[in-house]
């Protein structure tokens, strides 16, 4: 895949409809050259613009200590195409396997301005800094960011709107619910008269 | 439709599936007899067992009122055969039109140990009582609650196992964008190796 050339920055007004659905996510830190990407299924929007999210990180995750001394995090859409990855992601912690992200088969790249690796194969990727409650972390493992910059792949989502229906079928984004089973994002479902919404 | 005879208990242990998915919900708050019910694209998961989640809720909204005076709400997830009802949840006011829920065409009924109206249509319902975080509410509009009892139609949940592939196809739960547009959930995609973590 090479979808270099098809990663466009996000209007920062529109990008709360990347985080909109919901979708299963990596969640990426770094420090000091020290990174971890690691799937979750808990993120969501807080808010419409800026935008903000939140996100669930486990306090027995090795991508958890990275977010905790460090001030920013991306969040990633991934694919169908990379739904095995995600799983591994997912799976195997870095506390168990320092290789873990080499022998994952995620493919990295960076974006402007973040250190934070970055997953090729996924639909959209957005860079947040945290907003510091950490009473939020300490109890609930609840992350809450303001997005700093966000980027999308333009096949699948161009000036302000997701293109699943036109988009190659491999660029679908992902549901999880447990055990390896995942649903793909579907058809579409328009009720009529709300245009002025968008 | 006759959804009554489908509605059956969720185990608490399997709940969390009902938010993993991060669909749009319909949140729902009732005090001294009076109720709303509003949509919303921001909820999800937040804990296992026992399943917590959150829920984004603007102080514009009259279900915000409700929630802010009482210690319960309800997260039900609508599907395709009410996408038209969810969009009127979620465009009109009680604010402005104390008339809403008789005018939406929700078809409203009450489940056991609570009056906080539920909706017919939905995949499953859930009953939260809220955490008490309330800086969150007040700074970003973001209510915590945790789980009392959930229910879901057994033709699209059973067994803890969400049945997408084989229920009938407006039962297929929704992932709100923006202006009338949502998208279905889609396809299953099951990667190998994991059943162990079902």
């Amino acid at each position: 895949m090479d979808q270099m050339a098809h990663i466009k920055p996000v209007a920062p007004e529109k990008a709360y409809r990347l985080m909109n659905l919901g979708a299963t996510c990596l969640v990426a830190a770094e420090k000091d050259g020290d990174a971890d990407i690691m799937a979750a299924g808990w993120n969501d929007c807080l808010d419409l613009v800026p935008c903000k999210a939140t996100v669930v990180i486990d306090k027995s995750h090795y991508t958890r200590r990275l977010m905790d001394e460090t001030d920013y995090f991306a969040i990633q859409l991934p694919t169908a195409a990379i739904a095995d990855v995600t799983m591994k992601l997912g799976s195997i912690s870095k506390n168990d396997d320092p290789q873990k992200l080499e022998k994952s088969g995620a493919k990295l790249f960076k974006l402007p301005g973040t250190d934070i690796p970055m997953v090729e194969g996924c639909a959209c990727w957005l860079l947040f800094r945290k907003l510091g409650e950490e009473a939020m972390a300490k109890t609930y493992d609840l992350f809450l960011g303001e997005l700093v910059q966000a980027w999308a792949d333009d096949r699948v989502f161009q000036d302000g709107h997701w293109l699943f229906e036109t988009a190659p079928k491999d660029m679908a984004v992902l549901f999880y619910v447990a055990g390896g089973h995942f649903y793909r994002i579907g058809e579409p479902l328009d009720v009529k008269g709300y245009d002025h919404l968008d």
